[in-house]
């Protein structure tokens, strides 16, 4: 237990840092093949959803649906796929992903499909720039 | 496009209706396997948790916390799985699965891995026993 929150050190790895909303720090996944953010609500010792108070998950659910329209309309996704698992990262944190039925792993979840692909500097610097709404505290 | 609800039929076919709670039927899902409940919000033509409007995704996210937390002390689940993912079956709808170290596809994802094996009578009264304090309203 801890009285402030730390970003957990996979996560960190993994990601590049966009910015701090309200409630949550927004990370973007370092794999080419997917446009997918993960979204970590910026409190301690959570693990689930339900140990979020009430007036935090109202938060929470406002901005999983902000990056989820952000997304869906600045990669043209044909579905976006939300999801708090957090069997191998404990801290709790949700996957936003833009999905295509041109994708590699489609219609599977992503997950166990595949490796990922780190992204370059130039498919990095593309996809922040469709994400640039989103920057915005 | 349609102004009323209707559960989309393969959700109809693998799962068990609960109730209704004041926005989501709650489903359970017909699989041996895990302890795992699909909420639907009974709204027509949704498919993104951004498709519903703000005062709904709220009373979506108390619903989903109710849910998990219900079968996370029920189950004595290790970590629960929350997931909108609708690849395959468009209508929005929302994964609520229990999970353990000692099940088949921890730590991984339940999708893809392995198939499903339907609840036998005995196996199906003691689930919907354990998840008793969900049938209500």
């Amino acid at each position: 237990m801890s009285n402030s929150f730390a970003l957990h050190p996979r996560l960190a790895a993994d990601t590049v840092a966009l910015g701090d909303w309200p409630l949550c720090r927004l990370l973007l996944m370092n794999d080419a093949r997917f446009p997918w953010l993960i979204l970590v609500p910026a409190r301690p010792d959570l693990r689930e959803i339900h140990d979020l108070p009430p007036a935090d998950r109202a938060t929470l659910i406002e901005e999983i649906a902000r990056a989820s329209a952000q997304m869906q309309q600045a990669f043209k996704a044909d579905k976006m796929n939300v999801a708090a698992l957090g069997n191998q990262v404990p801290q709790l944190h949700v996957h936003i992903i833009a999905r295509f039925a041109s994708d590699s792993a489609w219609p599977n979840p992503i997950w166990g499909q595949g490796q990922g692909r780190a992204m370059s500097e130039a498919e990095r610097a593309e996809r922040i720039r469709l994400l640039q709404p989103l920057l915005l505290r």
